[in-house]
């Protein structure tokens, strides 16, 4: 399976970015790949910075416009598409959400964020619903993949769950940079962390993981965010085959390979030795007391 | 706290390996060390590697040899001591375990390996029971401290189940190296996928992660195991604080601090954010069909 990332920069102009991302599966598709992933929410730039009613016009329903123009190009292109949106499901409920279309522009699936942040400059509460579809994996025409979105990387259940039901890779569409403020003490540790815990979901669970993030200074509060790019894909071992640049557009190729996994596992077959008798108290959300 | 880790090569005989243990944790706790944690299974060489009805001779009861000599070096030197033992429960019943010894000697607390490998030359299933207590965290009088054994740190539900006993410190006494003939190969992705998860624990749970290792090179069967030291000690963030060579005894030191572990939660709140109503699946062995 030969997968595309589309790390790119947003303008405010939703049917710019449409167009630009539309122009940038063909590009992947010519280029042989047959699942192209594009970042967190494509469609805008990162509204989240400001609690603002009036931005809930970005919303859109699925299917919809996105899906519609998208869907078009990944039949004209013969690809798998997995597109990002910002799900309007019905007025005061919205979602962070994904679609994969299939290689003849249908609708192959859907997937609502499940963990849904909420830090100064990313207020995704005041607009997302938490996703209530659980974790979902979709057996495309190109291969059997799972995909999450942004916050859910840092949450190993996440990885495990969508693990569990058997894909080869896990696509991360990501929206995640540094507060100019903070870049020079904590930037590098920040990414730091961001590229070892998805490395470790491939390393503890045997699948690819594929991370694609958006690049650019957005400035729609306080100071903005500095978008880190850096776009990855790492193989079951965690070795990372493919990293993009921190401030550049670029499409980012590999191969995912079903023998790779399986001798991958074979060597360390974590799957088998799981206790899965002794992992109930993981639904508690705390099991301490600081009180002592 | 200030904890240390003691990475050792063991010889062929248990009482010296003893003696050289109690001589580590003295030397240790004379440099400020409050909790002290020796490698996996530290009174013996790895004597998984072959499968011999005799070496259960190896094994020792809890409260036993081990527990009296190292809670006697404990109450002396008033250090809190990670003491990983091959313990004999009963006739044919044998655990990878480990003891937390009070400062004032006595037993604070016991856990036996929960997760248990067999690979070539790693026959632990043969020897080993699984452990039947959990995952478990201690409040000793120097902190609250975590503590799993080797193979349970490819496990992020391990992690996240001791983690959620509120510990500061999750210690992981190890025993892993390298077949000779396959380190030129993949020696370097073998130690950089074991480093990896364990730092992503570090990250997903907002503890310190504490790893020690043995070194040497130990053939009880084959070309024997090279084992790779690289003991490490890190911060709630991933960042290693502080790494041991390949092939060097060494006791490794470092600070874990309660403050810098509720400012990286406080920054990056993943505990908050758990979906533990969505969690209920990580107790099935498989949830896919590769029969499709």
């Amino acid at each position: 399976m030969r997968i595309a990332l589309v790390q790119m920069s947003m303008s405010p102009d939703p049917q710019a970015n449409l167009a630009k991302a539309c122009a940038r599966v063909r590009e992947a598709a010519a280029n042989g790949a047959q699942v192209v992933c594009l970042p967190e929410m494509f469609r805008s730039q990162y509204f989240c910075q400001r609690q603002d009613p009036s931005l809930f016009d970005l919303a859109e329903p699925i299917p919809g416009p996105s899906t519609e123009s998208l869907g078009a190009v990944a039949a004209e292109a013969g690809v798998v598409v997995i597109a990002p949106l910002f799900e309007r499901r019905a007025p005061g409920l919205y979602h962070n959400s994904l679609v994969v279309l299939e290689r003849d522009g249908s609708i192959a699936g859907l997937y609502r964020k499940m963990h849904i942040p909420d830090d100064p400059l990313y207020h995704e509460k005041y607009y997302f619903a938490p996703g209530d579809l659980g974790f979902r994996s979709f057996r495309t025409s190109a291969g059997h993949i799972g995909a999450l979105i942004c916050w859910d990387q840092w949450y190993p259940e996440a990885a495990r769950l969508t693990a569990l039901e058997g894909p080869l890779v896990l696509f991360y569409p990501t929206a995640i940079g540094w507060h100019p403020s903070e870049k020079a003490a904590f930037g590098e540790r920040q990414h730091g962390a961001w590229e070892t815990i998805q490395r470790a979901h491939a390393i503890a669970n045997g699948v690819y993981v594929a991370a694609v993030n958006r690049i650019g200074h957005e400035r729609l509060a306080g100071d903005g965010i500095e978008f880190w790019g850096q776009s990855f894909i790492c193989d079951p071992f965690g070795e990372v085959l493919v990293r993009g640049s921190a401030d550049r557009e670029e499409i980012l190729y590999a191969e995912a390979d079903r023998a790779v996994q399986e001798d991958v596992r074979r060597n360390w077959p974590f799957l088998r030795d799981r206790r899965i008798d002794a992992y109930g108290d993981i639904t508690r959300r705390f099991s301490g007391d600081f009180s002592k």
